[in-house]
């Protein structure tokens, strides 16, 4: 059901995103090909349908969250890009292809990743796309920001390459990963119940609970994945974690501890959704996916 | 006169820019050093006075404006870390000291510019560091999400970096140049005059037309200056542009006829002026100062 639902969303928000990739004239096509192809690239799309999730969850329409879906997406894609660069992870592959600065150049990648930022908050700011009330689309916006920037994803972007070789404690490794991955997947959450018109302080803090847990579920399954599954499936470099000596769940608690772990915090995202009633179901669905997917 | 305006409107913008790197948690130290690092270094704040004058010039209060001056400022630096990158100009030097790769290391450049984006528009979506209507704060933000990205400046240097090499006529140089700089310097003006809550359709039209100008004016200026200065007067290294075969006013035009066109740009944009009152006095000074000044 959950692999249904999220066909759904990434064809849509894949339609949305397609639309914002045209050059507006010549001599920017290169730049707007490479953003194109770090965005247009098969991309599973959990933020996007974290978006519409917790959108429906609140009784809201899916096309009011198309913005929100896009913007979430385009700050992962932007983030990807420059995580892959040879003076930060040094990837080559993403999902089985080339990195963008493999495809393209190193420069070309810097600033398809800095346009992709540009055009999130462009996207969140254009009342034809981002169809919400003022007020809204100015806490999408900040919430956006602060989620993106140094005290949130790119704060642990920094975090994670100061940590590399040191031994980490399982608080310390939580803060890396709740700035790294947490903060957009919380903001991803945000937005959606945003977008809905009907989000209260009562309800954002329970999907607040919700998304951090799967926020962290989501790496500590990574962090196992790494381990277990091959190249092919996974479609980067596998066990690169462990040859760049970088601090792991695994390698911190121990394979099982870890996947015992994933459960724990997919049982507490569950906790977090009881209020909420069926229409909460993509968002449960998401939170049991999160630790059973094999890539 | 403009040399004091100017050091009143960088104390103004250097105090609002010094509180926005205090790092909120102690392993986000060097992110954050690297940030301010790249920001608070002398800079002459063209943008920012650009945004006081504009705001002033449609008799708004200057403390209107320190949001907007704040990101306007964030913009241009996380700029000039990026294109100062091996991978892009290859600079060392920048107003006479190390680039901030060169201080820090490459993967901590990427990211302190990544996040000064980020915290540009965190600054805008602020009603206490921006208090403006919504609506404003939404305009605002539309226009400097646009004028950074991939149709405003992160696109000029998208153009920049392919031209390097080629033989660009005035059109072709004056597109790079508009989307490079001038869109910058254009949205620094547009959100000085929304600061103000003054601002109509035609005054920013007016202001539009003033800011292209001198936009360009302080581009051909620069062209010139990389030929006639020395590198101790000018903080970076002279003769790149030349050295680099990167196309230049002096080189397609000749310098006599460069320095000519600095000065009919200043007079198109003190005409674009006329309609104003002695309150735009900066405005005009400032379109003096781009084409007399010898850094």
């Amino acid at each position: 059901m959950i692999a249904a639902y999220q066909a759904q969303c990434q064809r849509r928000v894949d339609a949305a995103l397609d639309s914002l990739f045209l050059a507006p004239q010549a001599d920017l096509g290169t730049l707007y090909q490479a953003m194109r192809y770090s965005v247009i690239n098969g991309g599973k799309r959990v933020r996007p349908l974290l978006v519409y999730a917790a959108c429906e969850a609140l009784g809201g329409a899916v096309e009011h969250a198309d913005g929100a879906a896009c913007a979430v997406e385009l700050i992962h894609a932007y983030s990807l890009v420059h995580d892959d660069l040879p003076a930060m992870d040094d990837d080559d592959l993403r999902r089985g292809q080339p990195t963008t600065h493999k495809a393209f150049n190193e420069a070309s990648a810097i600033l398809a990743g800095d346009g992709l930022q540009s055009l999130a908050f462009e996207v969140l700011a254009d009342s034809q796309r981002n169809p919400q009330d003022a007020q809204v689309r100015l806490a999408m916006i900040a919430s956006l920001a602060k989620a993106a920037g140094p005290a949130g994803m790119v704060g642990g972007q920094a975090i994670d390459l100061g940590s590399v070789g040191l031994r980490l404690d399982q608080t310390a490794l939580e803060s890396m990963h709740r700035h790294k991955t947490g903060a957009l997947i919380e903001a991803s959450v945000r937005l959606g119940a945003l977008a809905s018109g009907n989000a209260d302080n009562r309800t954002l803090k329970a999907l607040h609970a919700y998304a951090r847990a799967i926020g962290l579920a989501f790496q500590v399954q990574d962090d196992i994945l790494d381990v277990e599954s091959d190249t092919a499936t996974l479609g980067k470099t596998q066990g690169k974690d462990q040859a760049n000596d970088k601090p792991t769940y695994p390698a911190l608690l121990g394979l099982d501890a870890a996947k015992a772990y994933a459960q724990e915090l997919r049982d507490q995202a569950l906790h977090a959704l009881r209020p909420f009633d069926h229409a909460a179901e993509p968002l449960r669905e998401l939170a049991r996916y999160i630790v059973e997917r094999r890539s």
